[in-house]
C-alpha cells in the first residue's frame, strides 16, 4: 500500500472510524484501524465486533494494498502532524507502515492484515431512506430511555418498527419509556421490526448531518447498515422480543398539568442536589394550579413552587429526578403536558401540540405513603 | 446571619473560595465554606489547613453572623439558581441556612460554626507589591518544575528569594530545574527566603489578573499572604533548606543550538507517542546544523529532522520527552537556545535574548551508550 494525501482528509476519516475501536477489548487487533488503498481512494474501517464504521477519502494511490495500524498511535500522530502533504507506505511483509511528512518520518508497527475480523457490508433488498435531521431527532428523543445494564439485552436496544406508512421508535429500561412516531408514507409496504443497540444509535446521532443529507438504511436478518454517502455504520441487531409497549401507555388521565419545561427542569435539578446519588427521589404535589417540587433529606430541604395550568384532581407522587430530568431535556417544546392516572400509575410527558411523542415515567412508591 | 444579594456576586465568591476546599480530607468540616455577614459585606472563606482563600462581596446585611455550609451543595445550588434577588438567613441554633429565591427556597444543613478551623490573616511588616501579570508569568515559568511527590517536601515548593534589588524564583524536582529572576529595585533592603507550596502557586496564577492589578505579598515566619484587593490567598510555608541551585547551573558550554521552539515541541510530542508512558525517552543528535529527534521502540520508530543554528561540537544525548515538552511550553520565545556541556551533563534551555530565565534538564543515560 502506497498513497499520498492531505492531513485534513486523513485525520477526519481516522477520527470517524475510531469511534468503533474497542480499546478495552482483550483482542488487541480490535484496537486497530484497517487501511485499504484502492483506485484513487483509501478506505478506513474499525469494529468492536458489535458495531463497525467504514469511510473513505480521496488519495493519490500508487500501490493498492492494506494495513492494520493501532488506532491510538495513528490517530494521535496524525493529529499532531504539520500541515504538509503526507505520504504513507506499508511493507506487506512486516506490516510496518511509514508515515512521511517533510524531512521527517514515523514507522509504525502494524497488526497482521489477515487477523482483522471480516467486515462485510450487509446486502439486502430491504432499504429505506430518511432525512438525516429527522432520523437524528427521532433517535435522540428515545435512546436515552434504553437500559445500560447488559443483563437483559432487549432493553439495551431501541425498537424500530414500521408498517401502515408509519415508523415507531421505542426504548425502555422498565422504569421509563420513550416513544416516537413519524410518517413513512413512501414506504407503505415496509414491515420491519428491529432491536438496534442503543450504543450504535448514539454513534448514529454523530454521523447524521443536516436535513439535506439522506441516510440510507439497509436491513438484513441480523444487521443494519446506516449510510450517509460518506460514512457507513454497521451494527448487529439484538435478538429477542421487545415488550408490547402499547399496552403500558395509559389511554386517559385523571389529572393533567401544563408547565414550563425549563422551570420544571431547573427546579428538578436543584431539588436533586439534596438527594443521595443512588436515590434521587423528589416529590411533586399538584393543587390549585401550583406544582410544588420538594425533597427532605439529611442534607436539608428544598421546596419549589411553579405556577401550572391544571385540569382534574389534586395529586401527589414521587419521581426519580434523573429520569424526569432526562425526559424534560428531550421534550423539545417550551411547555410540557404531564398526565397522571393516579399516584402509583405512570406519568406521561408530552410536548404541547405534538401527539407523536411521549415519555413515560413510573412513579416511586414512598415508605410513608 | 441575614442578607440579600445578587446571584452573580455570590456565585463568583463561592467559586473562588471553593478552590481551597478539601473534599478528600477526612475532617468533614473542611468540606465547608464559612459565610460571615458584616456591615454591608459578606465574607467567604475556605481552607484545607495548608492553604486558605478568603473573599467578599457587597450585600444588604440585616443581621450579622456566620454559618458553615457544605461547599459542594451550596455551589451547585447557587450555580443553578434563577437570576432573581437571593435572600439568605441562617438559624444560629441549628446551623440550618435558608436560601430563598422567588417563590421557592432551599434549607441547607450546615456545620457547627465553632468547629471551623481558625483562619487568622497573617500580619507582618514584611510586605512588597508586584504587578499581577509579572507575578503570574514568573510563577508559571517555574512552578511546573516542582515535584508532586510529597516524600521530600522541599522539592514540592518553589523558592522565592530576594536581595540586592532582585527576586529569584526556583523550582526543581531533582531531574529538572527552572529559574527566573526579575528586578526588584524598589525593595533594595528586602531579604527574604521562602519555600512556597507549588499547589498554592498554581492557585495564585488564577487570582493574578491584569497588569493593572497589584498583588500585595505579606510574609511571616510560617505563612505568606497574597492579596489582590478582592481575594486573599494564604498559605503555610515549607520548612527546610532549598538546595543551592546556583551550583548546578553550568557557566559555559561546549555546544549550543538555536532552534524553533514550536518545531522542537511538535517533534518531541510526535516522537513521545511511540514511547511507553512510564519512560518517554527520546534521543537528540546534533550535527551539521541539523537536530535529529528519534525514538525506536517496540511500537515503531520516529525520526524527525529540524534545521538549527549550531555552535560547537556535534553531540548526542537523550531526554525525558515530557520534561523537554514542559520546558518548551513555558519558554515564551519563538526560538530557544539549548546549551550543552557534554552528553551526561545538564542541558540548559534559554529564551533567545533573555538572560534572566532558564530551564535545566538532566539527560537520561541510555544502556547502549
Amino acid at each position: 500500500m502506497k498513497f499520498a494525501c492531505d492531513k485534513e482528509s486523513l485525520l477526519n476519516a481516522v477520527q470517524i472510524v475510531q469511534r468503533a475501536v474497542s480499546l478495552k477489548n482483550p483482542l488487541p487487533i480490535l484496537g486497530g484501524i484497517k487501511f485499504e488503498a484502492e483506485d484513487e481512494r483509501v478506505f478506513l474501517s474499525a469494529t468492536d465486533l458489535e458495531m463497525g464504521i467504514r469511510c473513505s477519502f480521496p488519495a493519490q494511490v500508487t500501490q493498492t494494498g492494506s494495513s492494520i495500524l493501532p488506532a491510538k498511535v495513528i490517530s494521535e500522530l496524525i493529529r499532531r502532524l504539520p500541515d504538509l502533504p503526507i505520504y504513507i507506505e506499508s511493507d506487506p511483509l512486516t506490516g510496518s507502515t511509514m508515515v512521511k511528512y517533510g524531512q521527517s518520518e514515523a514507522n509504525i508497527n502494524g497488526y497482521p492484515v489477515e487477523e482483522f475480523p471480516d467486515f462485510p457490508m450487509p446486502e439486502s433488498e430491504i432499504k429505506f431512506i430518511l432525512p438525516g435531521d429527522v432520523l437524528r431527532e427521532m433517535v435522540r428523543q428515545v435512546v436515552y430511555a434504553a437500559a445500560t445494564d447488559e443483563n437483559r439485552p432487549v432493553f439495551t436496544g431501541v425498537l424500530l418498527e414500521t408498517g401502515n406508512g408509519e415508523m415507531n421508535m421505542v426504548a425502555t429500561d422498565t422504569h421509563r419509556l420513550a416513544w416516537r412516531k413519524i410518517n413513512l408514507e413512501k414506504y407503505q409496504d415496509l414491515n420491519i421490526n428491529l432491536i438496534i443497540p442503543g450504543k450504535t444509535l448514539n454513534e448514529l446521532i454523530k454521523i447524521c448531518g443536516s436535513a439535506e443529507q439522506n441516510i440510507e438504511i439497509t436491513v438484513t436478518d441480523n444487521q443494519v447498515l446506516f449510510n450517509n454517502g460518506e460514512v457507513c455504520l454497521i451494527s448487529r441487531l439484538i435478538g429477542g422480543q421487545f415488550p408490547n409497549y402499547r399496552q403500558v401507555i395509559p389511554g386517559e388521565y385523571i389529572s393533567r398539568i401544563r408547565v414550563s419545561t425549563k422551570e420544571l427542569a431547573e427546579a428538578t435539578e436543584r431539588a436533586a442536589l439534596l438527594t443521595r446519588d443512588g436515590s434521587p427521589i423528589i416529590r411533586l404535589k399538584i393543587s390549585d394550579n401550583t406544582l410544588v417540587v420538594s425533597v427532605n433529606t439529611e442534607a436539608g430541604r428544598v421546596r419549589e413552587e411553579i405556577a401550572v395550568y391544571q385540569e382534574g384532581e389534586p395529586l401527589q407522587f414521587a419521581f426519580n429526578a434523573r429520569y424526569l430530568g432526562d425526559a424534560l431535556k428531550t421534550i423539545g417544546s417550551e411547555d410540557v403536558n404531564i398526565e397522571f392516572t393516579g399516584p402509583l400509575s405512570p406519568g406521561i410527558l408530552r410536548p404541547v401540540a405534538d401527539i407523536d411523542y411521549l415519555s413515560l415515567l413510573l412513579p416511586v412508591r414512598l415508605r410513608d405513603e
